[in-house]
């Protein structure tokens, strides 16, 4: 998608020739506040707010201004001023994360009465390269300090190797839904409720499993699958207006899909899919859709890779309210999704010549855009009439 | 391996001559009791015991002369008297056995102390088409009703398909080893003590795990699990005199390993292996050694497609004292193993030209061999010096 010029200082052009230097100092350099950025319907300049992170995955915004980051690869959460950038560690956090590869601290959010309770969720890799799986678990946090964690929920089966976990929390009215990937390993189970591989679940606040969720009476079902066939689900948002619960899902090569879950449906992986294996060869029959699954709403061929997403409605950037936006991994920009209803009807991709690994996107407070890339940068998007 | 040619009455050279008729009608004629058998160290006939049975696949040997088959396809288990052949079916047994392709009513076997408890163990596959894995019951066996029924294990995840469910048992004094198949398509999950799935197990006697099993202390593994890396053992048995665990279990095409299982080892599958994919291809990286991985004490290329096994410790055969005897499906034949210590030394396969599917194999009280074939015939090998 064609982006609009970026204006640069001459000093840029000269480390834009440098390209053999690495992705993380040719970013910093690109992130130069002055530069402004027009794209197709908004024009905006990228301020750091941090940088030096490891592999920041989540962000929640606390309502005093500092928000929490999760550092997937510190396998802690940190509390991050925004304005200065200053980062400190609250005690009292996991101390059994477990780090390596797509494992460690993920997905972090507030309960959305945390102003009242002050309860924090966040789920992460618990274990060792032995056996290890994903948890959520809850904790009180005041003063710089977690307190009364408690593990509200421990994913089934676990495994030894350390990739494709999901992570991804959502709050709806009484409902906590959780996605959980397939362990690359493990994809047959995706299409079976007996375990909690490869499913969004749906689990009350305090972990239990609603009574009505789709299979809580099959003898053998896990009560907390609330659907099947998602491979590796790293976005999932309930929508601002509709309450619609929107997930994206990488595939294997090619068929990133986004799906609006429903109770009780099947999303067909690897079953049905519009990516092959990393090899080339088709998956299982190559089959593309079958009854009783359902096709996505949208999906990318070749992968881009999608991690994380919201639904823009703030009031920075007009012409992008309403918009789906989602981080881009191996796809490396920010992808903005204009949706009609559940079609995507038209997509920008921004930001695609830096390089970045961009791993968490969130609407800030301010109405502005956060974005954190695996290179340890935080950024935030500002309209150009914002300029400082 | 040579066998001794087949004595037959004339008009068994007839029928030899119909081979297009079905292999049960052939079977049939075979089993002709004047017929003697000359392998190459013992002379025997075949006697039928019993017929038309629903794939017999255990047998148990109760005091009063009679035995319990459990009939897979069935779903039941029957009692059978020896003499006769005549069955009956006693109530109370369980009725959500799920049957199709391998699964059904599986083992069945006395407790070591049943003339005083009356217990009966047996294993099966519970469930539907939709969620079913392998259970473990015992109940009361008395006056031809099974009464206080308990179902003491249950396998997870369960999952849903219908083939690879292990599924044999065997007692060893306080213990209860249970063997797990893989389910075909969770092969990854064989190597992590995470769930059931490819495994040997060990339970107490009331389905409890002992706390002495290798991972009982390690987060997230079931505390069942006693040995790693098996594919779909259907074969168990404790050596008479040295109480070691014999396993064997079906490699994919090629690759049938007979084990002796030892707590806490790791038998291999899907690493390293002998066999191939039924594709041809190699499984994972073709490997059939690695560090940390047991190497089996025999194996079949190609697979005989191994099912139950017991030691001859009897009279009747004195020739055969000591050897392993196993059926073989795909095999078609008994197979007899002589054993030096863990050394296969020598192999014969027995009753190879009648296409029997051999199920099920076991040493009687009488100290005659038992087989149970999947047309439905169960019979017994008797020395030639008993002729009728």
């Amino acid at each position: 998608m064609p982006i609009g010029p970026i204006k640069t200082a001459p000093g840029a052009v000269t480390t834009l020739l440098l390209f053999l230097w690495s992705a993380s100092c040719l970013a910093d350099e690109l992130a130069d506040e002055s530069a402004v950025i027009e794209s197709e319907s908004e024009s905006f300049r990228i301020e750091k707010v941090a940088d030096g992170l490891e592999f920041p995955w989540a962000i929640a915004f606390l309502p005093d201004g500092d928000a929490l980051v999760s550092e997937r690869a510190a396998g802690r959460i940190i509390r991050l001023d925004l304005d200065s950038g200053v980062t400190s560690v609250p005690t009292g956090g996991p101390d059994d994360v477990f780090i390596k590869d797509n494992a460690g601290m993920l997905d972090v959010m507030l309960h959305p009465e945390y102003e009242s309770n002050r309860l924090v969720y966040y789920c992460y890799t618990a274990g060792d390269d032995q056996l290890n799986t994903m948890v959520v678990e809850r904790a009180s946090f005041d003063d710089d300090r977690f307190t009364n964690r408690e593990r509200i929920f421990t994913a089934l089966p676990w495994y030894h190797n350390s990739i494709v976990y999901g992570c991804r929390l959502a709050f709806r009215d009484a409902s906590l839904f959780v996605t959980m990937g397939d362990r690359w390993d493990l994809r047959h189970l995706s299409q079976s409720p007996g375990s909690h591989i490869g499913k969004v679940l749906r689990l009350n606040h305090d972990g239990s499993a609603p009574a009505d969720n789709p299979w809580t009476n099959m003898p053998g079902a896990a009560p907390e699958v609330f659907s099947l066939g998602n491979r590796n689900p790293q976005g999932l948002v309930i929508h601002p207006t509709t309450g619609e619960l929107w997930e994206h899902e990488h595939g294997p090569r090619g068929g990133d899909e986004i799906n609006v879950i429903e109770a009780g449906r099947n999303y067909g992986w690897p079953v049905i899919t519009y990516g092959k294996e990393y090899s080339g060869e088709p998956v299982g029959d190559g089959l593309t859709e079958k009854e009783g699954m359902e096709q996505p709403i949208h999906y990318y061929v070749p992968s881009i890779a999608p991690s994380d997403m919201f639904f823009y409605f703030g009031e920075a950037f007009p012409a992008w309210r309403g918009n789906l936006f989602i981080g881009a991994l191996a796809g490396a920009h920010l992808n903005r999704l204009v949706v009609e209803g559940r079609e995507v009807v038209h997509e920008e991709r921004l930001l695609e010549d830096r390089g970045w690994r961009v791993r968490m996107v969130e609407q800030g407070p301010d109405d502005l855009i956060y974005l954190g890339v695996d290179t340890g940068g935080l950024y935030r998007l500002v309209p150009e009439s914002e300029a400082p």
